[in-house]
């Protein structure tokens, strides 16, 4: 229950003293609650507030300004997602980049390829890493971990002095408010494009088909207006608002359904394997729908 | 937020008379919490409190005893899912029915197939379907209407009168507390098997398979001791907690994974189509691993 507000944006405490962590979905009227079972860390960095908290039904959750990023029970989901359709679509992907993601989840299913040379990751927050890396990752320092290098930039920015380098580039955006609105704009696609070798692929986190399908209809058309081949897919985070998400695949040569599936990293996968793969690219009618609309 | 208790299960006022309806999930210390445009209806029938409220995300709501049932917005994805996997297997379903499901969602998707003779729809609460009808059914009364014959009795009962008559039958249950605890017993799965033709399919609504993947295994276990072919399938229903939602069809002869879906009503589906049928049966890995453990 929201009784009194805490210091800290989306937490309020009741009563009893149970602390509580609220997202908010105004567009929707809705409201989603976190009983904290331990605020384990809280902190303003330079760009943000960033807490980490424990939850029953998620585990570990990374909230920046009071919005749930990623949790330790359902992190996987988004991470193999963004990072293993672009990974298995390129059959040699060398160089890779991510703007976002600096909780590292991506950059690690990433360096499961064996062609990987060199993992780019572009967060503007230092303090994201190192706050992800002291909570988060239960893992052990991956093997080949010292090809991930972290560039501290903001993307847009960074985006646009990269040409005709990266195979394989993945935008783990946040919604399109505030800071990451830049990259949502034409211009973004255009230096992401350009950014990319000639066989280069790129994937967008694109938004929930359900609740904002105009962020995705928009991204879809920006895209077709300089990619061959686009393609949406999706899939199911359930502590992601409404659950469905999806992803748009925006790619110069290969095509994400002609892919070779065969020898690549899936018996380390919690989610995809190539069945999910080609699964994930069925749309609902209902979706297509939508996208069809003008 | 949650203010002042209202005289109705789930629902609070705020301080600003804002009236909002909770739907608590005390297994994952989480509450889900809906701004209600408007109170449509409410009434204590012999059997729960059922109300119709107005929501900004999801249109016009079921709510039961405070629980979300099906709303306007997403509800064909539960009604066609439940309807259409069972229907499209069977290759010539003359006889069907419904326990539960007294918003007649699922009938009417079963009546879209040609070679169907009778639906029965099994509901307790004659309230439940009086209610639906007034505010939840848009649609004017379908073609072949007369079709459907309520019968108005406990599920777990009538069932057992029932032997070797169904083609199909579909178990709209609600979760496995309270009132339908009966319909996740073993011997009321040795009555489904009973009710069945030869050739019979059910299919049973079997839970969240991130919350709850323990109904959906005993779900299947149970079925796998009666029926030589059970299989889960998946959707998306963003009103439900998580989002992604199993259901388990369990047949005696037809298999839904060698189906022929061709010449079946999907023009007038909002959901399922033939590639979304196949795709539904894809399990991510993570839930493959939970139904395997021990």
């Amino acid at each position: 229950m929201k009784d009194r507000r805490h210091s800290l944006t989306g937490y309020y405490k009741e009563t009893n003293e149970d602390l509580w962590l609220w997202d908010d979905l105004p567009d929707l009227d809705m409201e989603v609650g976190y009983k904290v079972g331990a605020l384990l860390h809280y902190e303003q960095s330079s760009f943000q507030e960033i807490s980490i908290v424990e939850t029953k039904g998620f585990g570990r959750m990374l909230v920046l300004d009071g919005t749930p990023q990623v949790t330790s029970k359902d992190g996987f989901i988004y991470n193999e997602m963004i990072t293993h359709i672009a990974m298995a679509t390129h059959p040699e992907p060398r160089k890779v980049a991510m703007i976002g993601g600096g909780d590292c989840g991506p950059a690690r299913k990433a360096l499961k390829y064996a062609s990987v040379q060199q993992i780019d990751v572009v967060e503007i927050d230092p303090r994201v890493i190192e706050v992800c890396r002291l909570w988060m990752t239960k893992e052990a320092d991956p093997a080949r971990g010292e090809l991930i290098r972290t560039v501290l930039k903001d993307g847009y920015k960074w985006i646009q002095e990269q040409k005709n380098k990266y195979d394989v580039l993945l935008v783990d955006r946040s919604d399109p408010y505030g800071p990451a609105v830049s990259l949502y704009k034409q211009q973004f696609y255009q230096y992401v494009y350009d950014s990319l070798t000639d066989e280069g692929i790129v994937v967008f986190q694109s938004g929930s088909p359900y609740y904002n399908s105009d962020i995705l209809k928009k991204t879809i058309s920006r895209l077709k207006k300089l990619f061959p081949i686009v393609r949406t897919y999706l899939c199911s985070i359930p502590s992601f608002p409404g659950g469905i998400w999806s992803f748009t695949v925006a790619s110069k040569k290969w095509d994400p359904l002609e892919a070779n599936l065969n020898g690549l990293p899936w018996e380390e996968t919690k989610y995809v394997n190539p069945e999910i793969f080609r699964a994930s690219f069925v749309l609902p009618n209902y979706i297509k729908n939508k996208l069809e609309e003008k």
